[in-house]
């Protein structure tokens, strides 16, 4: 292919060729959900826009790594060291054993990916199950010099790693700015800095999820995780680090600070981000109380919404928009790309049914390279979306007969349309949920007309329709109220 | 309720009143999936044993926390101690880190187990992800003096232990036996005894998957795993410990001794053992080369297989033999099952349209003490299919006026129906899957009437048939040379 994938580093703050270090494999690591709650759309867009990144590198050909983790330990609140770890609290609120929070939500996390029709990700390691990975990088950047130890617990020191390297270069902020406005914190006493963060902590008498460590029974700090798993399964120094922008400070930041000491390493060569949902123009989150959890979306549960929006709205939703511009939530929005997923997916099935002629008035492989432009364009979604409305416009045409197309070019049209609706963007049809009411209203149909035939006393026709039914498995039995039916002979 | 639950103890080898140790909890930790390779009908009974066992004692009213581990680490081959660990050598074979063969492999037994109606465990810790509380038991029997280290490795003691407890116990082997018959293996020479197993394994250079410990950088033995995750998730003496019958030796012995040593106590009050399939009468199994995975079975491709069996015919194969008894697999067997079930699912239908009358001809609570009996007696599900059946020749009987039964007793009789088939037994219908080719079948039904009746020009008719589908969201398209349908208005 002549075209090229450029994408945008957060780091460098322009779009780059992109090229992998071993071609043609590519690792990505991206930030997963911490699992102590249902999934919203916060959870989705990153989700999808990564899925988006790894279904596009394995089409161009790359054999992809993607590690996408899940956050079952460690997370504390206020994305301050201090407080109390989100899923031990969970836990003791509903008198069950973390893991058992844990697994609720993961599965359910799940269903839900499996609903949005995200792949599942090559490797999915949980945080629980990497503390001696975790453990190991402490030990090596105590050694360096880069953390000390207080009352059991070790902080990473910021200021001395500053001094050499630069503390904030992901995300643009500034020491100095960041000691100066620092609110004071319980435990904070700890600390020989404000930026300083925890890379392990001890655990409170009462915390539930510890472990054994050289300082003290306890678990490891936030950011150590990402940093243990992606070098575990991707090495010291890998491709792709993905995320919402929202962990651009201070997670990516202390990940990037954490690699320099423990490897001498950057910890990859680019670095991605989603932006965030907004809700009426405000910040969607656990933290204040405006969230809409998917399965609300999808049941249409939720005071804030006109109707229900299935997986597939939701998916289309998030790629009509580019996934470094944040994303507004409204009715009206989603109720449009209802709309625009329901053209798309029916210009794919008039599509297959369309009659070839002598020429094509128009130019296919013009088309073709129009979508891969926008996908190597920092994968433009909403301009691949923008040339398949095209698209859909030329198939309409030529099924009214305003235009043709030559059986060659119908073959490559149907290749590129599938190939991006299906496969790319990874959009399906999602009729099939409502089967069982379509086939209820048919047969009600058939038997109204069977029952017609009947009174008419024209019963070649009646006993024809019972033999037609039979033969696709639906039995049918009269009796003096009318006919019934089931499935099943 | 009157009558008691009674299950069979392996341990006691009698059938026990079953009373949890902290009522209403009970604890069940089962012997889940090595994920290298996919699941097939050896894996698929203790899965649909368990979920048995899981659905009866929650709708009895126990608050149950259910952990099934997946093994991705340390499952050595020959069930000896020594040779490869199978998913590292897995992943040699294929190029791929051991991590992405566990996840693909964890993907596809999930999909397979929702296929199956087998309900999620509560927790699913997996082994790699639980070396720091695998260490540490092994730390406290090393420190209680029954096991030994060698060359970094280091093994149980089994000699000494059953000078003081009785290795065998759950099994039924003599010690001098397993000393007298073990055939010499290479390693060997690093246990004093050939019956003593591994606590930790020194990895060699080439082993992929190894962790510091005090020992060595390695992995632990096999039965540490399930020693190590009962404990953390249900403590330290627990009620129901399950598995395949494979697994009593050595496998839960060498648990029984490591628990005896490390807490002073017996892991669990009761061991569940299900008994093995046999495919014409010999042992299934990967190594044996004869088995036949789930989805082989789902999709009808294995040479052995005269044609594809659904996931439900699977599940209602394996509820017809008690757990206990050994289930031996044909193609005759199956295609029994698969009427079975449809007999049993068509009864749930015509149940759902059957009028009452002013007498009953039978008596529901017999039968539902009856299920309950059964239930009761170690779970003897095929004494419960055998009174459905029954129920179901009741259910016909009604239907074709030859029984009666009272509003009251029908509403009844619809509760135990559904309690058993569905709840208990989890079976469920499975028509939806061919609905599209239903749908299909019936719009060209209903465009042939409509083609027809324009033929004879009356046009009131196929004008309305048209309006009627556009009403359930069913556009049809005239054309020169008949009439489309599409989803979609």
């Amino acid at each position: 292919m002549e075209n090229k994938l450029f994408v945008y580093n957060t780091i460098s703050r322009t779009k780059e060729a992109f090229e992998p270090i071993n071609p043609p494999l590519v690792g990505m690591y991206v930030c997963g959900p911490t699992v102590y709650g249902d999934a919203h759309l916060g959870h989705a867009r990153p989700a999808i826009t990564f899925d988006l990144v790894f279904r596009y590198l394995q089409h161009l050909g790359y054999k992809v790594r993607y590690v996408r983790n899940i956050t079952d330990v460690g997370h504390l609140e206020n994305d301050a060291d201090e407080g109390e770890d989100k899923i031990a609290k969970k836990a003791r609120l509903e008198q069950l054993e973390p893991m058992e929070v844990v697994q609720y939500f993961t599965d359910r996390y799940h269903i839900n990916m499996n609903q949005l029709n995200v792949l599942s990700p090559s490797i999915e390691p949980r945080a629980s199950g990497h503390i001696i990975e975790q453990i190991e990088i402490v030990k090596k950047i105590i050694e360096k010099g880069y953390a000390y130890e207080t009352n059991g617990s070790v902080y990473f020191d910021v200021v001395k790693y500053d001094s050499s390297h630069h503390y904030g270069k992901l995300s643009g902020r500034i020491l100095e700015d960041l000691l100066s406005n620092t609110r004071a914190l319980d435990g904070q006493d700890e600390k020989r800095n404000a930026a300083d963060f925890a890379l392990w902590k001890k655990a409170e008498p009462e915390h539930i999820m510890r472990w054994p460590s050289p300082w003290s029974d306890g678990f490891p700090g936030w950011h150590m995780e990402c940093s243990a798993m992606s070098c575990k399964y991707l090495g010291e120094h890998f491709d792709i680090h993905g995320g919402g922008m929202d962990l651009l400070f201070p997670h990516h930041e202390s990940e990037i600070a954490q690699s320099n000491i423990a490897n001498d390493k950057e910890p990859c060569k680019y670095w991605l981000h989603n932006n965030m949902i907004t809700i009426n123009g405000q910040k969607m989150g656990k933290s204040l109380g405006n969230f809409i959890t998917l399965n609300e979306f999808f049941a249409g549960s939720h005071s804030s919404l006109e109707k229900a929006f299935s997986p597939m709205t939701i998916r289309f939703f998030m790629l009509q928009t580019h996934y470094r511009s944040t994303l507004d939530f409204s009715n009206e929005a989603l109720i449009a790309s209802e709309k625009g997923l329901k053209r798309l997916m029916l210009a794919m099935e008039i599509l297959d049914k369309l009659k070839p002629s002598e020429v094509s008035t128009t130019d296919i492989s013009q088309l073709s390279n129009k979508c891969y432009e926008a996908m190597n364009d920092d994968f433009n979604s909403p301009q691949v979306l923008a040339n398949l409305f095209d698209t859909v416009r030329f198939i309409n045409g030529v099924n009214d007969n305003d235009e043709t197309i030559t059986a060659d070019d119908l073959q490559k049209l149907k290749v590129i349309y599938t190939t991006f609706v299906i496969d790319l963007l990874g959009l399906r049809n999602e009729t099939n949920t409502d089967q069982i009411e379509i086939i209820d209203s048919l047969m009600t149909m058939i038997l109204n007309t069977r029952n017609l035939a009947k009174i008419n006393r024209d019963f070649a026709v009646s006993d024809k329709i019972r033999a037609d039914l039979n033969k696709i498995g639906i039995a049918v039995k009269d009796n003096k109220d009318g006919s019934t039916w089931s499935f099943g002979i």
